[in-house]
């Protein structure tokens, strides 16, 4: 018979070279399962839980957490940073007061790169949050590497846990998907859905060329000074539209409908 | 005696050059209310709410914005999409529905370094969301220039609104601070040879109109069950193009020449 492991439940997805996350004294559970949801989003289900107020496990983060309640069910529960931290290499500490801690500060992006980097080079990493009301006391910031601050509106930072988790997540796997020789979401027919591959250009010119025809035949070029200039302006702006065989021949198809009769003449 | 303007409350820090944020049908105040925070938090300001379910104004939105109010008070009440757009030159649509829609596909951070060179150029741009149950029609997703679509976990795409915009408005900041060091590499004259400001999407909206009716008129879309792809494939080809205002007013006088009598008959 078999038993599904119960960590499966809800991490299709997981990146397993993510960084950990660790929540340092979390207080609203609602907060803790929003944050695994952020995480999930991006791939991130390393979670790791320091001392939680209300306890552990903790059934409003369960609620909260929805189809990310395998990262809840995955998630460590830790007495302190220490034990949270110990098995990590590289750590960062996601905190405003970047001046008084006299260590380096990274953004988002920059974090991403070197998070990549290190996991690369072998080492577990790991982004540490403090609860939310208070932040991250200075010992447990002095425990990390280095600071990860958010460039959010200096007069409006109101970053709550789950959307500064939900930046980190999207930063990460950002880098990641660009870091792949080919953009693997896309192949190039997918691309090709957002641009086509532009028609010979012996079709676009026919398209062209019917175009002037039809508009010569009602003077549109009249007088005869500006014909170059009004020709010029057309063919750039169709150009412009980089168009595919189907759309030149649609086009093709509009102009004989337009130089046609009216049906209801 | 000075009197503060209403509108300046809660928005220090705001970016003028960002991208204005257009909420298609929000159903919940709440989440108005938390779009506004999010965008406030990266310095975007300018939020156009599109026939809203519960009216507007909206309390449980004030409630939820706090610090973020004054986005909400002066954002703009629009009847549709159109008149949300109507002084917008460059549109994306925020979908995950990208394959079926033709239309060109950009993530946020490519739409951001998009989106700042063509505000550069003097464009006023725009973001567009759905409402939280069913997202954007496809009538409306192809109202806009390009799709923006968040590459999450395949497995766990559950970002909400606020969310979305959070994402996108720190990807607007994260550029917005890398580009301070560099100089602009081309003046705004220089790149509009190259790449002209889009029209108003009021002018694009009234030549499709224009060029529909005319098609119309002479049996172009029967049977009527092409209508749709049609109108569709028209629209994709010709948005992008990117007609600059004085292209649009042109092609407009092409339909007219063409839907008229030939000299010659």
């Amino acid at each position: 018979m078999r038993k599904e492991p119960k960590i499966a439940r809800g991490l299709e997805g997981a990146d397993a070279r993510a960084p950990a996350v660790v929540l340092v004294e979390p207080q609203m559970g609602e907060n803790i399962g929003a944050a695994a949801r952020a995480m999930l989003n991006f791939g991130l289900t390393d979670m790791r839980i320091v001392a939680p107020r209300d306890g552990w496990p903790n059934d409003a983060a369960i609620a909260m957490a929805s189809g990310a309640v395998g990262v809840l069910e995955s998630a460590r529960l830790c007495a302190d940073l220490d034990e949270a931290l110990a098995d990590v290499n590289y750590a960062l500490a996601t905190t405003a007061r970047t001046r008084e801690m006299r260590m380096p500060v990274l953004t988002p992006a920059t974090a991403s790169e070197d998070l990549h980097a290190r996991t690369d080079e072998g080492a577990r990493c790991a982004i540490v949050f403090g609860s939310e009301r208070r932040g991250l006391e200075n010992e447990d910031v002095l425990k990390c590497d280095a600071i990860l601050s958010i460039p959010t509106n200096p007069h409006f930072p109101s970053l709550n846990l789950a959307q500064a988790a939900l930046l980190i997540g999207y930063e990460w796997r950002r880098i990641a998907l660009g870091r792949h020789d080919a953009p693997p979401a896309e192949t190039a027919e997918e691309a090709a859905w957002g641009r086509p591959i532009p028609a010979p250009k012996a079709d676009f010119e026919n398209l062209v060329a019917h175009l002037f025809d039809e508009l010569d035949a009602r003077n549109y070029f009249f007088p005869q000074e500006k014909r170059y200039a009004k020709e010029r302006n057309l063919r750039v702006a169709l150009a412009r539209a980089g168009l595919s065989e189907g759309e030149a021949r649609t086009l093709r198809g509009v102009i004989k409908t337009l130089a046609g009769a009216r049906k209801d003449n």
